[in-house]
């Protein structure tokens, strides 16, 4: 699979339908997770009106307007409140029994609430770019170009999308067909050698 | 090609050669990350001592004494500094011309600096994690098991690998072969419909 997430404009006029969307996510719903706290929420904007407030928002980058579907990757900076839910349903199943689960729930929110603002704002940005990591080859693996992006306005995005104050706006990928007409060659990349070491840092 | 990424224990004793670890980090390198400043550095730990000292920093758990390898994976908050460097190739080739680079280097440098330490942080953690997802997949087709990981002493961790001020460290990835003995269930995961919004957030 050749990786290139570096896209300058898709092919107008090509929508991406629900279910080739949700056949995505189905996938996505995979990806690890601190506690497997579920993090990452998407927001997928196809409507055209909206869609083209968003590219106002996103620095009026031709990617946006010419993607099929321009989609917010969020960070729930609340996750840990569902600590409880998600583990229950190893309790019924008896993989926990109800004191490893009672540990759980408590020990889990504990270290996020002790780890304060600044924690759960990493637990955020670390969560969700793993699921959109896993978006972007799951969708590559459909077909489907995608280019992640962080040149926005993340408080107006947060208007237009409605994004409530515990979810971080992590990144925007924008979806479609390259247009292969106005492709770029790939950039530069670091040989293994010099992103890598071995026991110890070394730069 | 079955997701999961909770492993409890690896089967011991089970090496994994630095051949093997470069051929996963050959693909890794074309990761995406913001502006292709490459943020990530990954110390790849499979040195005895070295690994039971990291295995004592994160928790004692079993998974770290058990894997083939444990590896940090670091965010450079500084990587801004290498725009030119990174960019230099594609100024050679014609790809950019001279007044192209020089904005380019000038507005991304920019760009960080007035974000300021929040947002270089934020740098750090998104584009590393992109990369360990990747990182985790490519072991996954190449038949290695994987388990990213928070619970370890960042402060302690520093200290025996070395580790610049510079460099957060994001992650820690346990990697080896699950020991299917010790298997425990995949957790549950939410659906599509509870993760997913269209066009508006939706909770």
């Amino acid at each position: 699979m050749y990786l290139k997430f570096e896209i300058y404009k898709f092919v107008e006029n090509v929508p991406i339908s629900r279910t080739e969307m949700e056949e995505i996510l189905n996938l996505v719903k995979f990806a690890p997770s601190a506690f497997n706290l579920q993090h990452t929420h998407y927001v997928v904007v196809t409507d055209p009106e909206t869609k083209e407030r968003v590219y106002e928002a996103a620095q009026r980058q031709y990617k946006v307007k010419t993607a099929s579907a321009v989609i917010l990757v969020l960070g729930d900076k609340e996750a840990h409140q569902n600590v409880g839910p998600i583990h229950e349903g190893l309790l019924h199943l008896g993989v926990m029994d109800q004191r490893e689960f009672d540990h759980t729930v408590s020990s889990v929110q504990a270290f996020y609430e002790e780890g304060g603002d600044s924690f759960k704002r990493d637990e955020a940005i670390r969560n969700a770019s793993l699921s959109a990591m896993l978006f972007m080859l799951t969708a590559k693996e459909k077909g489907w170009d995608t280019c992640p992006m962080i040149g926005f306005d993340p408080e107006a995005i947060r208007q237009i999308l409605n994004i409530p104050d515990q979810y971080v706006p992590v990144m925007m990928i924008a979806i479609g067909k390259e247009d292969v007409s106005s492709q770029r060659v790939r950039g530069y990349r670091k040989p293994v050698g010099e992103f890598v070491s071995y026991n110890k840092f070394q730069a």
